[in-house]
């Protein structure tokens, strides 16, 4: 934890959190003090420092004092095919903690139909895995988090709207072009490890996509996800 | 394993090898065939696919056919901090299966000197943790791997001679600069959780590295790594 997140329900007073449960357990391995200073940020707000008013033996009490927005967003959207329920995680740190705006997880072809049934779907996990993303990079502010279960509606009913004005690109083996920064709004759709089908790869070019390659070498997802995104200009 | 590395010492004959252990497992694992192909290469050497002759109950044979070389190295040379050993291995996977040529694990005064008693750092362990990343990626050559448990001498005496010729770069938060793509020969340095000290910062200034930063938000150790690597052209 880099960053303490902070709740609005964690103000007692206009001046003073209460923070118990598992950011309590952090805090403490970390070495909190009274009098001290930590990282600290306000759920969908400021970040900055908050002094160690008390620490009880459930919980700390601490004074936050916020100025400084969060970090700016990457004005990216992530579309990535569910990947095995042990990577899934892994996607959404790298994704969360390089500021994707949005991050969509959907069906394709060769995504096994038992990675849906998960409990890494469920949403208190997800929260979370989010949480602790924000707190690893000092953000405030969760991605949209969408799943789609049905490849075809999804890429010919919202993908283009998502597309429109963004420079759109999909993760493609076969393609030759490599990735290059692009500023402004941009749509990164990543496939699953066995690829998309090509019939996959027509419908998302159709969509507004353009296929690009990280050249030969296959990546673990996570690492091709974290790679595509600092190439594109996270 | 998206490819099997065999060993010269794999080869009973000179159109076939026999592979026993971990790499048996794996390739029933993935439901190999007889007379069905799989990816394949040759330590060092050619990749291309095997022909699976003959399933054996610890064994399989197969008919090596290769013909391409692997995928180029990214003329990178990478020196870490040697990161918390759990982080070790991720670092080391992100690294060779983007294709860093060199991997330096150095200590700074922020690693934690237990670190270098981990048994992640057993030949054995680093062996197999290399193989895996090269049967990832369809790699055949592991990258150069050293380690220097003192700073000074190394940043001294041996950092100059390796980022000569080299575009040569350090990860600085502080740095205003941001990563960008540099072409030809470059060497990356990426300190421990803490960052370099000032000292440091200054020692590795005065070895020709310049500060680069990824912005404000702190990644984990192995993604800020692969996020650099992918900025700077893997």
């Amino acid at each position: 934890m880099n960053m303490l997140l902070l709740e609005p329900e964690d103000m007692t007073a206009p001046n003073a959190a209460r923070v118990s449960g598992r950011r309590f357990d952090e805090l403490l391995r970390i070495g909190v003090e009274v009098g001290k200073f930590c990282r600290a940020g306000m759920r969908g707000g400021l970040t900055g420092r908050a002094e160690v008013l008390r620490i009880e033996p459930d919980a700390i009490v601490l004074r936050p004092d916020f100025d400084t927005p969060a970090p700016a967003k990457s004005e990216l959207v992530l579309i990535a095919a569910l990947p095995r329920p042990q990577t899934l995680d892994k996607v959404i740190h790298a994704a969360v903690t390089m500021g994707v705006e949005e991050l969509w997880f959907i069906h394709t072809r060769k995504v096994e139909k038992s990675y849906w049934d998960s409990s890494k779907l469920h949403p208190d996990h997800l929260k979370r895995e989010i949480d602790l993303a924000l707190e690893q990079c000092g953000d405030t502010i969760a991605p949209r988090l969408e799943f789609r279960r049905r490849f075809r509606p999804f890429v010919e009913d919202e993908l283009p709207v998502l597309a429109s004005g963004r420079s759109a690109w999909f993760g493609d083996p076969a393609a030759t072009e490599p990735v290059r920064t692009v500023s402004g709004a941009k749509l990164l759709a990543v496939g699953p490890e066995g690829g998309f089908t090509d019939f996959e790869s027509e419908m998302l070019r159709r969509a507004g996509l353009t296929g690009v390659t990280l050249g030969p070498r296959i990546l673990r997802t996570e690492f091709a996800v974290a790679a595509l995104l600092a190439m594109l200009g996270m």
